[in-house]
């Protein structure tokens, strides 16, 4: 592929921006890439690798003359971003970026620049890895992973376009819906499944008089509880950044395990049976098995 | 190793049966393993899989002059298992089973023999595989893989001592405890997480307002949700036989959540991140990952 871009900015070089990096440096979709941030060693190392081509910890430096900025920095960072390079970026540079809620980087933006930029593309790549960090930034990261795009109201078709293209040469699958929409979504079927498994870890961890538990689990309590292994950090960001969407989703939840708890006190067998039923069906066809 | 039993009795010949007595047979530890079910065609495979040495459809052939029999049944079978064999059995026979709940199964053996037989070993081996039937029987399913035994305060400690002899002759790790904690604390650990899975697939299944929702689904959700593909009967019986321990868990469970909510909608950070942080600590100190 040819260049379609001169500078590429990347505001945070760790798995999430240095794989985007990587991947559309290999793909010769961009003439320049620089890396942007506060950690000088981490900088140089993904130029080492290969990551991007350049870094700086400047931000006039960082953002002057980008085609394109893609924010890869923690969610309760967002804001102090946009605001850090607002006074240095032209019109026509495309920002976006990778945060997993998407209502919150736009109330960002639009309380940053008064009014939401014609160029911005919020995103989410739905990727990661057990590793973190840019050592372990890969350029086949997003290959057949979902990559969500949320254009706002103002965001301009082309600048979509662009975005859309860089995610595609990376492998990725990509889908625009709205950002109500995807908060919603993604409250559902990640953040509160992180929440259930906090919270289950957690009670098991303080009901002091079931012992050493955790001693007599198995392969099933490993698997529903190993994303209850994340970064605690993170996943506190990202609860504060979609909280009105995961407050309605765990209400939902705890309707339903209010509900679940009074067929097992009537040992209502036809009713459990039926709900087990249902959703082994439900996750047999939609979930593909890896 | 020299045979410590000349017959044993094997009720029910699938994964857990069929492992079991393929394991003791390799062992050397009996002379003769019968298997005893309703399917011909099942039993006739077991005999070519060399898993057991004989079968039958007959309960009095099958447990007359038994040593030991090992009732491999559903927990709803348990019951009129007992009653089916007890006019055959000899009171010197020892009887274990394999259920994923004790209590219930003592309760049945109190209930059918009037007082609970001397050789009456309760277990449960937490072991399992995603295939199941007799042609997955494995010698070395139960290797380094726990088993508990919840003996009775009828239990004699020569029946314990020979079923303790051949577990740890199929290399698993035995422990003792009373039924009541066993049930307790796999309510906790492995019940409640499998429900806590089918209602969250359940959830999302109905939420028709999502969407297809669950192509948006990523490894966590997939890991999180893969005990719901479990078996709808079995779990209906598990919740039948273990209804008061689990709706116990259920009703904490459903406190804690209600708890969270609050955390989330008061946006408390620190009280989020405490949480989050003290359960990714819990389950690295205690899940060894494989």
């Amino acid at each position: 592929m040819s260049a379609i871009l001169n500078k590429v900015t990347i505001i945070g070089v760790g798995l999430i921006g240095g794989s985007f990096a990587k991947g559309i440096k290999q793909a010769g979709l961009v003439e320049e890439v620089i890396g942007f941030g506060h950690n000088d060693a981490n900088l140089q190392l993904a130029v080492e690798l290969g990551v991007i081509d350049s870094f700086t910890t400047d931000m006039a430096e960082a953002v002057d003359g980008s085609d394109l900025v893609f924010l890869a920095v923690p969610l309760g960072a967002m804001k102090t971003v946009l605001a850090e390079m607002k006074p240095y970026l032209s019109s026509k540079t495309i920002i976006t970026d990778g945060g997993s809620a998407k209502s919150s980087v736009i109330l960002s933006a639009q309380e940053v620049f008064g009014e939401l930029p014609e160029n911005f593309v919020p995103g989410h790549p739905i990727a990661g890895k057990e590793k973190s960090g840019v050592a372990a930034a890969d350029e086949a990261l997003y290959v057949n992973h979902r990559v969500i795009l949320t254009p706002t109201e103002k965001t301009a078709l082309s600048a979509l376009a662009v975005v859309k293209q860089l995610w595609l040469a990376l492998g990725a699958n990509v889908e625009v819906m709205n950002a109500q929409q995807h908060d919603e979504i993604f409250a559902a079927t990640s953040h509160l499944p992180h929440l259930l498994a906090f919270a289950l870890v957690d009670m098991l961890n303080e009901h002091e008089e079931l012992g050493d538990v955790f001693k007599y689990t198995a392969g099933g309590f490993r698997d529903f509880t190993r994303i209850a292994s994340s970064d605690a950090v993170m996943w506190r960001d990202i609860v504060m950044y979609n909280s009105t969407a995961i407050a309605k989703w765990l209400k939902y939840y705890g309707q339903a395990i209010t509900e679940l708890t009074e067929l097992v006190e009537n040992k209502d067998a036809q009713a459990l049976y039926t709900l087990f039923d249902e959703a082994k069906k439900a996750r047999d066809k939609h979930i593909v098995q890896k």
